[in-house]
């Protein structure tokens, strides 16, 4: 494949996007969805653009999940009338939450303490309006949300369905721990988990006469390893959103852990060759912790997997010679184990590197270059910023 | 302490710096380098603000080193007229470099190949300019730089010095491997280290009948070491100048190896508790991977170290009983060893971290908010891409 830069030749290191990979994994979760008979409600965090929004929305219903009020924002503006931001609500910041709600249609907002309750409750009482609501709920990932199986719990629920400042809008969990795996069919278990959690805590609810109108839930591992069987279609039934993210890009940790292939990677870093030291083996390019994020990336499937993958620019080939052993500040230091392989890229030379972890490392530029079949066709802008 | 924000409460995350740690860790090193008779070319990546650069350079010539272009274009706009890029030059980048240098007094770049020096002539021939080029020397980093026991170095050398081309400005090492060592006295040794490669290199060149105006130095390590006695400045003798950085913000990395005391960290990044998990003894704050970055720290010192250290915003006390374990993109898990701990920060309180890393999680941030003695008095902008 040719490159062609109609917009001129980028200054490296710059974020590159291949259009036709973005549509593909766009489309392919779409799919997945409709045939799961839920909702797909995009989290955009990994690539903060309008343009991926819509492409990830297309065809559906149109709602986004967000992870900061600043994105909230930028995607209101944008457009977007249904959004939910998904990560429990700082008391301090409900003021501009309902600022935004006055604004925007639909604003979702996540909650998990009676403090945030009591704290909203205040807000929309001195400012009469009313706050839509999740409960987060911790399906086994350990980080935010309550316990399901903790009788506090379902009195929490009860305090946010009995206030007339709030709109409970339902039960929200992530899977989180599915980053934790090693193969698909661990994925495939920690999905059974995240659905077993938050289904029966719905249900149990409901028996107590409480309203749930949405079970929403998901990860890019666990929306990306559902078999096409009736049985697993089965499993899915109560859910009614999913809201994966990382997938519209994909990265190395997804591959690694099973989630997708090297070739569904959709963003890459464009470096350049900057040093080449064949007594030792080594290449420096021009991309480090600014450009890639320092991300370790899943240490627990390869333990030495360095911090991204090194692709050939032109043909799009894996180059499994080289290892981009480590990064400072606007350093990336590559091994290679091959000589031949050190020759073809001399200082000066262009190579494509695969992060770790696409949403930090995307969070580090501001404009992506897209491409499609090798010719730069947009730039988009990010937003950044809480 | 009590806190006043005349410019109003900051959402959080947010990034925080205070003036008076500033303006000391500034004075100590102009001090420094002042005894040593050395002149201070401060490095600016850290902070990448004009009033940063002005507080480094108070009462120095007024040089500084920067780590892109787009640093380079942003410091010559602020007034600063003597600017080392000091990363190896991308070849494809030189007239952009170029561009620079017509409006820029004195621009100074960075070479190590044979195949810059050769772009650098062509582009310098073909515009009719000079480049002013340092020669990047290893000095056991094992990162960029020639090897200055390589007879090849010499013939670099030899080439940069002969072209018309080019204004051979001398030689530039940096001891990275400053950030390897684990006490005072190692890094002491790794300073000893990097100005006798440099200083005998240079003897060398000049033997050979070559001028070497400028020999630079420095990390933030090496240079806050730096005993006060006549021998020690001895050994300095024929440095002329050093670019140490990171010391302006410090942080807690160069805490953890010895460079400073966590009293000399000017920058943290205030959070919000935004979960409590007394069950599990953890908080959730909401600065993640994109206000703290990834950098793991200074694992080879304290392997479970965590991502930084907990303070009081308040009354500014070390928390050793909390530690933060992990962090996703929005989230930072932290664990306490107390209990009593966990309640004194419930849901809507605030925490103040020092980073890791202070150059990744500044680079995080689209302004600083500036304090001194508790009150905000400014807020900074700092440059990004490259």
């Amino acid at each position: 494949m040719t490159r062609n830069f109609p917009h001129g030749t980028p200054g490296t290191p710059c974020a590159h996007l291949d259009l036709d990979i973005l549509r593909s994994n766009a489309r392919k979760m779409a799919q997945r969805c409709s045939r799961l008979g839920i909702r797909l409600r995009p989290h955009v965090k990994t690539h903060k653009t309008h343009q991926g929004a819509r492409l990830q929305t297309e065809g559906h219903f149109g709602g986004i999940a967000v992870s900061t009020l600043a994105e909230a924002r930028f995607f209101a503006r944008g457009g977007f009338e249904d959004i939910t931001y998904a990560v429990p609500m700082a008391p301090s910041r409900l003021e501009e939450a309902a600022d935004l709600g006055e604004e925007l249609p639909r604003l979702h907002l996540l909650l998990d303490s009676e403090t945030v309750l009591e704290a909203a409750r205040g807000v929309g009482r001195r400012r009469g309006t009313r706050f839509s609501f999740f409960l987060k709920v911790d399906c086994g990932y350990g980080r935010a949300g309550v316990d399901a199986e903790d009788p506090r719990s379902l009195e929490l629920v009860e305090a946010l369905a009995a206030a007339d400042e709030i709109d409970f809008r339902g039960l929200l969990t992530h899977a989180g721990h599915a980053y934790d795996c090693r193969s698909r069919e661990e994925i495939l278990q920690v999905g059974q988990q995240e659905r077993r959690v938050v289904l029966r805590f719905a249900e149990e609810l409901r028996q107590r006469g409480i309203e749930v109108p949405e079970v929403s839930l998901g990860s890019t591992p666990t929306l990306s390893v559902v078999p096409e069987s009736p049985e697993e279609a089965d499993s899915w039934s109560g859910i009614t959103e999913a809201r994966p993210g990382n997938y519209l890009f994909y990265d190395a940790f997804q591959t690694a852990i099973g989630s997708c292939t090297q070739r569904d990677i959709a963003f890459s870093v464009l470096a350049t060759v900057i040093g080449s030291y064949p007594q030792r083996g080594e290449l420096i390019v021009n991309a480090g912790g600014t450009a890639l994020s320092r991300d370790p990336g899943p240490t627990h499937v390869n333990p030495h997997g360095g911090f991204g993958v090194l692709v050939d620019p032109v043909t799009a080939e894996v180059l499994p010679e080289l290892s981009l052993v480590s990064l400072s500040q606007e350093h990336g230091r590559i091994r290679s184990s091959s000589h031949a392989c050190l020759e073809r890229y001399p200082v000066g030379s262009e190579l494509r590197i695969l992060p770790n972890h696409s949403c930090l490392a995307a969070a580090c530029f501001d404009e992506y270059r897209v491409f499609e079949k090798g010719v730069e066709v947009d730039r988009w802008q990010p937003v950044r910023g809480w």
